[in-house]
């Protein structure tokens, strides 16, 4: 069960006012983790063509990237709530089934995320290597699983 | 004019491969901005409903939300990109003609972005409130001058 029903039941529950009972609409919650895949997608896609290869790479505009993806890996997780799977999103009732399994795939993708991060202050590709290879591998894993 | 425009030229003149130079697809440009936007609003709306009172205070989820802000501040200035003012977008042809203010506009936005997320961290309303006004004044300077 997703933790944003459950505080939002709790506090129900206990009738009183709270930031979660101000739920969103189905469609925002979908625009909303949308939006932030998209700049996911934005900040990685220049940050593979550099390890690719594709472009130069440049140390700086690598470090801003991996800033930005660890920002935002901490942020898709609270978009997923109960009711947002039917129509507008590739994202699988999985979600909702098998929410532990989601929210810990989630959680890989924040630590991935942070760890690049830190490689990327070296400015040493062979130190980032890796590092952005996992955050790619923690992306697959929950599409596999979780993604039309 | 654009940074981003006098990169990918400097770039294009000295025969060089850059990341300036994987330059996205208008839409791609215009999805990633407003997917950050969208981003913005879902974590000012409830900090709003908490500084109207609307919903209880809750410390930890406003310098939560105060942390998503600043870092999504820093975001959507370079989505703005030449050739995408006219479809699919609020954004105006003003942008492209007064680059340098609403550049500057933008950095108003980050700076007292970061301003509120120090506030944040004192968990006190009322030192947050000013800096939370401060925030609503960027976001409005913008708008009313770049978006239709």
């Amino acid at each position: 069960m997703k933790k944003l029903a459950v505080l939002g039941l709790t506090a129900a529950l206990a009738g009183i006012s709270s930031a979660a009972l101000a739920a969103p609409k189905p469609f925002e919650a979908i625009e909303y983790r949308q939006g932030i895949f998209k700049a996911v997608k934005w900040n990685f896609g220049p940050m593979g063509d550099m390890m690719k290869g594709k472009t130069e790479f440049n140390a700086e505009e690598f470090k801003s990237r991996a800033d930005n993806l660890a920002a935002l890996s901490k942020m898709p997780l609270e978009g997923f709530v109960a009711g947002t799977y039917s129509s507008k999103t590739a994202a699988l009732p999985a979600i909702e089934d098998d929410w532990e399994t989601f929210a810990k795939g989630m959680e890989s993708f924040q630590t991935a995320s942070a760890a690049l991060a830190e490689a990327a202050k070296t400015g040493d590709k062979g130190e980032i290597g890796p590092a952005f290879m996992q955050v790619a591998k923690t992306c697959k894993g929950c599409h596999d699983q979780f993604k039309d």
